[in-house]
């Protein structure tokens, strides 16, 4: 199958017409912060604050205007347990269809809320991705609905392709794209929609390192899978990217590179203190990338595409955790204590007039090295800084307390 | 004084030219799931987006540049361990003045570096905000320097009216404005810009229950500060507003509204989650506000005023964590043990069949009620909702277990 047969300008044109009005046309901005830091320029697109909080759906909303436009299917049904069953279920209800949702059964009950929310039918089965999908795939077959594949699919293709259009039409001089990969619909449809127009601008896929398929398929110019796809990116972990997808990708991105955990969970805090942007770990692959490549892109305009902004609380709440920790500003150390009255007191002054705020203390008298008429105390504090911690530590020590700072 | 002495709208007009080209214009937005939840039309002004995270370099930038074209002070100073400092330090940068900033002695290292990286010499002074301001005058007039009130300055509210300008442009229909206040300038600012505009538009102060002095002195139609201000909203923990401010709120502004710390919190974390966006403590009162008020806006359009997005991450971490267990996402209780091998694995077995995360153990055998050879085990685990947390109850209450739920 040549690519004409895939997929052709003509198809991407006409997603743009189809999500105009519907969807948001989300902003491009360039960012002073990380253009300051990586000595080049650096601008994002906020895809973060597309409807349903995600790119997904431009391509669901795409496909499903097809179906609808040749009137047979009225009824859609998808797996996912993310971003893609919030899109078909938006662009369902938005185009009157009914959409029915295959989402494992382990999925939080916040999720499976939200695409309800949207008016889907949600129905839980298996115990992860794949055996949700291979479920959905029957149901879909039993109910004369039509399977709505996340990426694999010319029609979500040409929708995702919309944000090529989209980065264009704002900057026409772009020289450099970096679009997050998982499954490959994102940047198959950018790669295929920016090359077609102008074979100058220069794309790059970007993955997590634990889940690089697309890298991998991109090296040896074949579809390959991976056994495992482990990354925080929950948006990108895909083990097996399309056919479809690797074709195109193969043959119209420049470039794939990846990105650690760390590198993304750094660029999400970086974005949401200096941005006020809260971006999903997927969609800061992008950003982190760029960031790593500054010294290639010295002289040129990068566009990071931030692809989504879903990102739950409570993973929120770990990374901050995570980040303040590898800033220094928690200072975790043990030191002893003669175990009297007024012990604790004495510490605590000590902290207290060195601006720090304690945040644990915890008493350990189990320990065999310990004389029986002292006691261990683990102390969390919350400092500034690096430097701020040392200086806790500094003062305790000049008034005669020995600190074992633990890392 | 008559109002016409202090400001004029012309003022304001020469002020939105000066700042034409310089600042960000700020995106303003109509909210889908705000606009669901409260049954009305909400806008948000996300002011938050602007060049160093706040509205204050509107007003810091109009008064600096009238500064420079008087031509006779080259040093400007300020006292504020704030967005005050931040604006000041920028503006003076941007038109080649030196900027001197008083902090109190106890303000964060980061804040004194992020003042310090827009190239303002920082002075820490005193041990709070009205010692060191009470030094920045006097070093004022001992440099020759010019002291740049933060609020009570007939060129700063200036600057901050032109909020009001750009509300218009964007949305020349508007009927409702929330404004945050705390000493008052950009309430004052922008209530005389839109009434002198078009009378019409209600303007609403916006406050927290904790600092409520631009309430007080608006219901007494006087200057009235209050012994406290205690709030997290930061940025508006004002007692004593000012002369300036105070006159022109209390003939331009229609009604002045207090929200708590919690509905601040819950509008916070709801702007991050919804809206994917950064949002400051006092920044949040305006859609706290309007949300509260929802009943009154039946039929209007409402714009809220995100002032700000300065927040820190350790901060942030600590919002998320209240706002998950007012969720009920954080399971809190105690069971009772044999204090046996084996006894652990037992419960944590039945929690995990729960697809409930274990996040925090500890024993207790000290209680007086214990049965010598029981322990009381105090659990905290991670679930989706407070649904989901009955179910891990009433699993372990299923297998025998007695649990006392921590409120």
């Amino acid at each position: 199958m040549s690519d004409s047969t895939i997929l052709t300008i003509g198809d991407v044109e006409n997603a743009v017409s189809r999500l105009s009005g519907v969807l948001h046309k989300t902003p491009l901005k360039r960012s002073e912060t990380f253009s300051k830091i990586s000595g080049t320029d650096i601008y994002l697109k906020y895809e973060n604050q597309q409807k349903t909080g995600s790119f997904k759906i431009r391509g669901a909303y795409n496909k499903l205007c097809q179906i609808k436009e040749t009137g047979d299917v009225k009824n859609v049904l998808a797996a996912s347990a993310g971003n893609h069953a919030q899109g078909v279920a938006y662009a369902a209800a938005a185009l009157g269809l009914s959409a029915t949702i295959v989402m494992p059964k382990s999925t939080p009950i916040a999720k499976i809320k939200a695409t309800e929310g949207y008016g889907a039918e949600v129905v839980l089965s298996g115990d992860c991705y794949d055996s949700a999908c291979a479920y959905a795939k029957k149901l879909a077959a039993k109910r004369g609905a039509e399977f709505i594949h996340p990426f694999d699919d010319a029609s979500i293709i040409a929708g995702q392709g919309t944000l090529g259009f989209e980065i264009l039409r704002d900057m026409p001089n772009v020289d450099v794209v970096f679009v997050p990969a998982g499954g490959g619909g994102l940047l198959a449809g950018v790669s295929f929609c920016l090359k077609s127009i102008n074979p100058r601008i220069k794309i790059i896929g970007v993955q997590s390192v634990g889940a690089d398929a697309i890298c991998r398929s991109f090296a040896e110019k074949k579809l390959v899978g991976t056994e495992r796809a482990t990354t925080i990116a929950d948006g990108i972990a895909v083990s097996m990217p399309g056919e479809l997808t690797t074709s195109l990708i193969n043959t119209y991105t420049d470039a794939c590179v990846t990105v650690t955990d760390a590198e993304i969970s750094a660029a999400i805090l970086n974005l949401l203190e200096r941005c006020k942007q809260l971006v999903e770990p997927a969609g800061a692959t992008s950003l982190a990338a760029a960031l790593k490549m500054s010294e290639e892109l010295k002289g040129k305009r990068a566009v990071c595409l931030l692809s989504g902004g879903n990102i739950d609380m409570g993973f929120v709440h770990k990374l901050i955790d995570l980040g303040l920790a590898a800033r220094g500003r928690k200072l975790r150390f043990k030191t002893v204590l003669p175990d009297v009255p007024g012990s604790l007191e004495r510490v605590a002054k000590i902290i207290a007039e060195s601006f720090a705020n304690v945040v644990n203390v915890q008493y350990d008298r189990t320990s065999a090295d310990l004389d029986p008429r002292d006691v261990f105390l683990h102390i969390i504090c919350e400092v500034s800084d690096r430097e701020h911690g040392k200086k806790v530590c500094e003062n305790l020590e000049t008034a005669g307390y020995k600190v074992i700072v633990a890392e």
